[in-house]
């Protein structure tokens, strides 16, 4: 028997992934709606655009950049980034 | 206020996606636990492995391929295709 998929929501439900673990090790997959969310890490994350696009400032950054449909920025462990989100996004999270 | 984010279990919580629509069209991400699946398409699919690898037997075939982490596969329209899933995979549908 597999293990059950846990899903989980934030930001009002305006935020859901769901969590797994494979030989590439621990992650998430999700989908942000439309918004500004401010995201904690409690591990390094290796966060990549699936489809759509994320506007991101990074920990210590003044700026923003547009991160999209393949590409992965990575924040470090025990930092908080910042989220801008035009379109509905689809992303992959991977925990290190 | 952004769209609610729908999320679809299929096979007995084996299978969980969340639906999402942008500029890139409709599709859904999801995961599938360790299991062999039978699923039916009612529009063209795109499917993509985020992590993880499917062995599909795509329609009128009698062989297997396994696709691996960002690769896809298409079907078409109203066919079934089988999938055997040896881990954890997490995957982008589009649909067309």
């Amino acid at each position: 028997m597999s293990t059950e998929l846990k899903v989980n929501s934030y930001f009002n439900d305006s935020v859901k992934s769901i969590a797994l673990e494979n030989q590439e090790g621990v992650s998430t997959v999700g989908v942000m709606s439309v918004g500004e969310y401010e995201f904690g890490t409690n591990q390094r994350e290796y966060m990549t655009v699936v489809s759509g696009a994320l506007t991101v400032k990074l920990p210590g950054e003044t700026s923003w950049q547009t991160v999209t449909k393949g590409e992965t920025f990575i924040v470090e462990a025990n930092l908080s980034f910042s989220l801008k989100v035009t379109q509905t996004t689809a992303y992959f999270c991977r925990y290190e």
